[in-house]
Formats: C-alpha cells, structure tokens, sequence
C-alpha cells in the first residue's frame, strides 16, 4: 500500500519526507521502491541523510541506483563515499560505458565546470542528414531527458555549432547538417570555475551549455538546473558568511554542527572585544575629568561596524557580478567620498545630541564628531580594500565580510576615538 | 563601420558595453541598429541606464521596440515609463493581438506569476493528431522561440497535461493528442509568488512552467531564464538588507543613491549607540570602584552583535527555503540550547582571560562571565523570535537582519551587562 501511495508522489516530494522521517524508516523505504525512483530520491536528500541511508545500502545495492542516474549524478553520488567503498560501487557498475563515463567525471574538481557537466547530450556529425539525425535522435530519446540543443562535431570530435530540435523539424529531411547548423555556440572549458559557468548561462539565458576541452573537443554538458542549485547554493554561502557562520549549515542541522559553524566566528569577535578593552585600559589611567568618553564607545563601535559591513557587502557582491569597474584607487576614492558624506551627516547629529542631551562640553562633542567621521572613513576603506584585496590574491572575497570587518574594525574604530581624544583633549 | 562591428557581438555583451558608455553615445548606438537587436539591448540594459535611453525616444521608437520583444518583456518595459507615456506607447503599437496581450500582462502585479509569464508558448488542443501539431508548431515556429514543453489544453482552454518536443517527434503521426500527453502537469496560478514559482522550478528542475488561472484555464508560461534572475535578485537583496543596504543599488551606483541606501540604517546603529550611551550614564555615577566594567563594554556588545546576525541569518534562509519545521516554541528551544553551549565556551574563556590577563578582582570576572552567557542566550533568542514575528504577520523577515538585530542587541546587550553587575556586585 504504502508502495502505491509513494508512487503517486514526485521524488523531490518523497525525498522531503524521506529527510523528515528517521534513519531506519527511510532505509525501509528506499529498499522498497524501485531503484529508478529510488536513484532520484537519493539524489534530492539532505546531503547527511544521503550518507547515513547509503551506510545502510550495500555497494551492489548502490550500483543498482547508480546505473538509474545520469552521469553527473552518478559520479556526485560516488565522489561522496569514502575512497574504498568507491571503488566497490564502481566496480560493481555493470554497464561498461557508462562505468567509463562516471569515472571519467571523478576526475574533475567539483568547483570546476567538469565536476558539473553530464555526459549524456545529442551530438551529431555535420555530414549528416537531417533525416539521419532525427533518426539517431530518436535513438537516443530514452537516454537523454531532455535535449534542448543537439551539438554538432567535425570528424575529429570539435565542436563546430548546434541545432536547436525546432530547426531539425522546420528543416527538410534530405539537407545536410553542414548546411543548416548555427555556427555560433557558446561553450565552456572543462577547468572554467562554476560561478563563471553559472554567470554566462544567466546573461546569454541558455538552457544548456557544451563543454569542451583545450582542443575544442565535445565532453559533456551543463544543464540549467544543476546551475540553478549552483547559484541558490553560492548565494546561501555568501550569506552565511557575511553573518559569521562558517560551514554550509542548515536551520535543522544538530545542534554539534551548528555550534562548529557559528563558534568560530564568536571567538574572533570575543578576541576583538577583549582587544578593545586593552585599548580602553590604556587610555583610561590618563583620561581623568574625560572618563565620559567611555559612554560613547558602543556609538563609535556601532557605526564603525555598521560602515564596515556595508562597504564590504556592497563591493563582495559587485565583485560577485563582475561589475565593479578596474582601478582600486578609485574605488577607494569612491568610498572615501560617501565615508565623507555620511560621516558629516552623523556627525552633525553626533555633536548635537552629545551637547544638548547628554551636557557634554563643547570641546567633548566635537571630538566625538570628528572621531565619527575619521572611524567612518576608515571603516569604509577597510571594508572595500580587503575584499579586493582578497579577491586580487586569488581569496573569495566573502569571507572578508560579517564579523572579521566588524571586529577589525571594532578594533581600529575605538583606538581611532582615544587617539583622537588625545590629541584635541590633551589628556 | 560601428554597426557591422557591433553585429557581431551578443546583444547581452553590447548592453555592457552601452552601461560604460554615456548616454549620448548609446542612444547613437540605439538608434543606428535596428530594433531587432536594440529591443534586446534595452531588456540587458542596467534599469537606470534604461530609463535615460528611453526617455531620449519618442513613443513611436519605443513601441517599435515593443513589437520586437517577447510580451513578457515588453509588459516590463512598458511597465517602467511614467503613467502618461504608457498609454502614448501602447497606442503606438500596431500588432493588435501583441498589443491586447501586453495590455494584459500589465495588470498583474510584478511579484506574482502574472508578473513574469509571457504569452508566448505553444497550446495544443486534446482533440488534435500529431500530424496536426507538428504543422501548428512548424506555424508557430518563429513566435516562440524556444518551445520547451507542448502544453494541451481542452475545449474550454483548461490545461490538461503536457507533451515534449521528443515525444511528438517520437510519436506516430495518426496518433490522437488525447491519446499521449502527460496528464500530470506542474502548473501555477497567475497570482502565486515569485519566490514561490522559483522555489516549485528549481525543485523539479523545470524549465518552464505553465500559469494558469482559478478555472484552470491556460494564460501564459513562465521560463527558468527569468526565474534565475528571480533567484538571484532576491539573494542579492536579502545580502544587502543583512548588510544593512535598504535598496537595490550597485557598487557602480551615484554617491548620491548609495548615500540614500545606506545612511538609514546608519542613523539606526547611531541612535542605538546613543542609548547605550544613555544606559551607561545612569549606571556609572554608582559604579565606584567597578569602573573597570566599562572596558569590557565592547566586548559585550560585539558578542551580542555577532549572536544576533548569525541566529537571524540562519532564521531568515531557513524561511526562505520554507526548512524550518513548524513549531516557534521549539526553534527558540534549540536556540537557546545552542546559546548556551556558545555562550559556555565563551565564559571558560571570558573568566581566564578577564582574570589572569586583565587582572580583574574575581567577583568582576565571574560578572563579566555571567553577564555574557545571558546576552548570548539574549541576543540568539531574539534574533530567531523576530524574523519568525515578522514571516507569521506577513513581513520579509530579511529585513530584521543585519543593522536592526545588531542595534536592539546592542542595548538589550549592554542593559543586562550592567544590570547583572549592580545585582552581582552591589553599587
Ligand atoms: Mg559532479
Ligand atoms: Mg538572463
Ligand atoms: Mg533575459
Ligand atoms: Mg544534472
Ligand atoms: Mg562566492
Ligand atoms: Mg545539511
Ligand atoms: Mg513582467
Ligand atoms: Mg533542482
Ligand atoms: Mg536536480
Ligand atoms: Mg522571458
Ligand atoms: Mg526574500
Ligand atoms: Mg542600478
Ligand atoms: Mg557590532
């Protein structure tokens, strides 16, 4: 029954319920659909879900569901097994080809446009007919699921263009493929890092795109759904960063793993607030009639956090899209000026407040508002300068957000103050 | 010379060069090529630059432009212009079936499914062969350009199921529609959400999606190259509002505009700062002795910070991915689990370091230590409670993220630092 019921369902649907239920129940439930359900399920799962369930499957058992899935699943599947069980899973393929092909894609690195593609695609030799190649397409209709463009190679394999299906059925049936074929295709290298493959398929709105190697030669294909997970999953990670989570985590992650992703980032802020304390220690013997200064470092602090992050975000996000025009020093200028901008509005505030509410003297406010504005300028530049930084040694850039500018700004800000204080109080 | 050049380029690479260039000189280029490529030019334009090119139109130039683009697109465009030119345009336009559809489209609001389908697919009727349909696709070739799935529709125009290209083509040609399509169907409803409608494509790992209305009849297809823009624009604000940037601006953005988007919330962290400026003022001229307990203010105040983004950023992608399981009361629990295992490790390590390197009397340690433990727990039980408030009374909790949680944090944080002190230590 329960059988009959799962089947009416879609398994990206099963396999939420699947992620829900416990350990034995959703082994129970693997074993007891069909593996070309089941593949597809275990596709879909939490990733440390999949791993517990395939702890539980035997390396025939997890062959079984290999040979169901396309080759990019399949090698996903496998890269995922500890390296002993990966050669028990493989050998146990009983398909040679597409053995062959799995292994083939084990070899490329995840990030890279080879660890996405698949290997299964509508290729087609330009001396070919059309009628030809839809018989050859009709062929392959059951191993491809989807064909959006049929690519078209030159004897030695290289990619020469495509057609799309709906050229091939407008097209008469005795025309040769050279002589209807769209020579202009884009591709991409197998090396090319996935944001960049993701990027190119979003601006040209491609459904699919070739891969090729140095020769031009055809290896597989990336289809716009495996770069929708890329692009959810590179967006979640940017976001986890900026907030100081370390780890792709989840809301419903145990408690353990979520500690592992958050503490880290907590120690580094603690260090920074104990850093700041040193800061204050030094000031405060000497600071005498001035000790009111210490009511306005969570101000200063606050906003020297709050610029930080801002310049930060907006500059790891314009180096996200590509679209944060050359030149450092102009940008840097470019910050400088909305710093000035921003720092004289709150200051201007800043003075006010200090002196009409808070009854500090004259020379005390305009020393805190002329600390606002250095820690804003300051804090502006350090959140655009590391993340270009970063980015230009080759580090992503967006683990220069969230707390590390918060707290090495926390840092910079509150010393700024004193040393500010310093010198217009003379203490 | 300029358009033969520019002919070859991608319509999506001559929109960045026109973001770089000034507007006079892109509305030379605008003007020199024809509409057929311009219209898709405008469409890559960045939404600024677009609105100055096409104020530099007459209404006959933009509506020409119309007829080129998919009605989708043009419903947007059209969207974009003042009130009165709206109406000057669409009278312009001289294809009465495009015009009626666009007319259309324009009453759906831009966050729902009407907002971003087009009008373009290829409707098929249960009573058809497929003879039949492979002439009415040939027919309709050039309007849609890509066809993706075949949707059949009954005498009443409701759908009922779908075919693809490949199974037409693999069908034999006697063969009655009724007898092959796919009765079962992903569709949504001309009013559902965005994030909704992006979240159903990349789940099954769609590429189109039919719309429908509540009678199930058929009124327009939505495609994953709009819905990757969804994706990323939506990640691209909730990135921004966590660091604290309260509109859609770009690094490249005017001084001007990055100002308006990023002050607010600086005055926000500014008034915040100011408070507990306030806070510390009612509690230093009691303090005495213990005005070592001000040192550690920034301490208090970034671990409160960093506890308050990473449990609302955590929250705010959990809603997201509609992955938080139910219940309020439990998520706060395991919070507040989490808080205390944080904040116990952080206290270990606060009353060593306080004691042995600061030199603080053990009473005021084991204060500092205590105090921080309770604005862990604080600041994580509030900034998972608040963006839960605002998702259950309808409001994007992302904007409860970044400078917001980190403000009232800030205060909470420093309220029960020296509350706890005077109760722990008695001034
Ligand atoms: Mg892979
Ligand atoms: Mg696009
Ligand atoms: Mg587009
Ligand atoms: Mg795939
Ligand atoms: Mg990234
Ligand atoms: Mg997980
Ligand atoms: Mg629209
Ligand atoms: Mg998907
Ligand atoms: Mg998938
Ligand atoms: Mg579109
Ligand atoms: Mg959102
Ligand atoms: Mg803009
Ligand atoms: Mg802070």
């Amino acid at each position: 029954e329960l059988k009959s019921l799962l089947d009416e369902f879609h398994y990206a649907d099963i396999a939420e319920i699947l992620d829900e239920l416990n350990l034995e129940e959703a082994v129970y439930v693997i074993k007891l659909l069909d593996s070309e359900t089941t593949s597809d399920i275990l596709m879909e799962l939490d990733e440390d879900n999949r791993e517990k369930v395939l702890r539980n499957l035997s390396a025939k058992e997890i062959a079984e569901e290999i040979e169901e899935l396309d080759t990019d699943d399949a090698a996903d599947i496998i890269a995922e097994l500890p390296e002993k069980r990966q050669q028990e899973v493989i050998s146990q393929i009983e398909d040679e080809a597409h053995k062959a092909e799995i292994t083939e894609l084990l070899a490329y690195d995840e990030d890279t446009a080879g660890g996405l593609m698949a290997k299964e695609l509508v290729k087609v030799y330009d001396t070919w007919t059309v009628a030809g190649c839809l018989r050859r397409i009709r062929g392959q209709a059951e191993e491809v699921t989807r064909v959006h463009s049929v690519y078209v190679v030159n004897k030695q394999g290289k990619l020469v263009g495509r057609l799309s299906l709906k050229d091939l059925i407008v097209a008469k049936s005795e025309k040769k493929i050279a002589d209807i074929y769209i020579s202009s295709v884009d591709f991409v290298n197998v090396h090319d890092d996935v944001e960049d493959v993701a990027r190119v398929m979003a601006k040209y709105d491609l459904e699919a795109i070739p891969v090729v190697d140095e020769n031009q030669i055809l290896l597989g294909r990336i289809t716009i759904d495996d770069i929708v997970d890329v692009i959810k999953e590179e967006a979640e990670k940017d976001y986890q960063l900026a907030a100081g989570i370390s780890q792709d985590v989840e809301a419903d992650d145990s408690v353990w793993k979520l500690t592992k992703a958050r503490l880290p980032w907590l120690l580094i802020g603690m260090f920074g607030g104990l850093g700041a304390a040193g800061i204050i220690e030094q000031f405060n013997d000497h600071m005498g009639a001035f000790v009111v200064l210490l009511s306005f470092v969570p101000l200063i602090q606050a906003t020297a956090g709050n610029v930080g992050v801002q310049s930060s975000a907006i500059v790891v996000q314009g180096l996200a899209n590509n679209s944060i025009g050359g030149n450092i020093i102009k940008r840097l200028l470019k910050e400088a000026l909305l710093g000035l901008v921003n720092g004289f509005a709150i200051a201007c505030i800043g003075l006010l407040v200090t002196h009409f509410v808070f009854n500090t003297s004259y020379m005390v406010s305009v020393t805190i508002s002329i600390a606002l504005v250095a820690v804003i300028l300051m804090a502006a530049l350090v959140g655009t300068f590391i993340p270009i930084f970063l980015d230009k040694r080759g580090i992503d850039p967006a683990v220069a957000t969230g707390p590390f500018i918060t707290t090495s700004n926390d840092l910079f800000g509150i010393l700024i103050y004193f040393l500010i204080a310093k010198i217009m109080l003379g203490f």
